[in-house]
């Protein structure tokens, strides 16, 4: 088989892939404000969820990101957002890992104040997407009602978009959800003895 | 049981959490440039690698985004992060997906082309971050040769980190990399009928 013959082979393969791309995309024509779930124990949950944010943010529409667990120190994904300050509002209500503060009443607490935050950004027709960061760590711990966070989401506007995150997201939350993904590990540098470093996980 | 005791066992339970957590940390001590990819068929393997440029931006390191497949067409990443043009290149070298150019030699030498830009980044000591856009998807269609791909990646500065994205990353890849994410795919709105949407999907 000459180059070239195998260079029509592959146009036509590519002219009937075309044809199904486009067949499925006219098949698509529903406009909706989506529950986003990214879980599961890989790396990539919250980077994600920022790079989401990220590309809402170039399109001009507001964020609002409300971190639950996480939010007692400094990350770089904060500091980067500081540009974007005419469009993104960030709450950091979490005052660091359930080992850290080793304190069961003052995380329900914090969780609580996170949520009055959160139902305030699902009341603004002008968010266009809120990130609820280790939220799934919150309802794990039963720090706040799930029937409530059901409640609150389904209220939302019809357009804004949701992004939850951390590990092992609740069955009911999952199957609220339009888009779930599951970030698997395949290889981690931990294992490998690596530390976090900064860029990479913080 | 009292709310009291409950809350000391969990104080209790988070301690030694904390002491199994901090000899974990403690044992990590490497720091080296990470290769990492994220692949699978499920939704963020592009946005996670955004969301870490974001991470690397918001520390000042200097990051080059090139992009193989995608680019003929812009993007909501592609605008928010014309905020960081102090610290971010940007090279946008696809011309469209393979069933969108439907010409084999002009995407290999698309691909040809951006692995050169992709070289120099490879080679520069101040490039904190090299984002490698849907690489996978140009080794899938054997428009580079894997061989010089990985002599390439091996011969960068130690420190400097790479993410790679795509479905389908070649074994030898995976075998050369020391962080790889699997995207899974759980539940897509795609299957529901929700089309591609502005700030979610580009």
């Amino acid at each position: 088989m000459t180059d070239e013959t195998d260079n029509q082979r592959h146009q036509m393969k590519m002219q009937r892939r075309k044809e199904v791309q486009d067949k499925e995309v006219s098949e698509k024509t529903i406009e909706k404000g989506l529950l986003a779930i990214n879980t599961g124990s890989g790396k990539g949950k919250s980077t994600a969820a920022f790079g989401l944010a990220l590309r809402m943010l170039g399109r001009g529409k507001r964020v609002v990101v409300v971190q639950f667990i996480k939010g007692a120190w400094s990350t770089g994904e904060k500091i980067a957002l500081e540009r974007f300050d005419d469009l993104l509002e960030w709450h950091s209500m979490g005052e660091g890992f359930t080992w850290e503060t080793q304190d069961r009443h003052r995380d329900i607490a914090a969780c609580v104040r996170a949520w009055d935050v959160v139902r305030t950004a699902l009341s603004r027709d002008d968010v266009g997407l809120v990130v609820l960061d280790e939220l799934n760590i919150a309802l794990r711990y039963d720090y706040l009602p799930l029937e409530t966070v059901l409640e609150d989401l389904a209220a939302r506007p019809a357009m804004q978009h949701v992004v939850i995150t951390g590990r092992n997201a609740p069955a009911a939350l999952v199957e609220a959800a339009d888009l779930v993904t599951e970030m698997t590990l395949v290889k981690h540098h931990f294992k490998a003895g690596v530390k976090a470093q900064e860029g990479i996980e913080f």
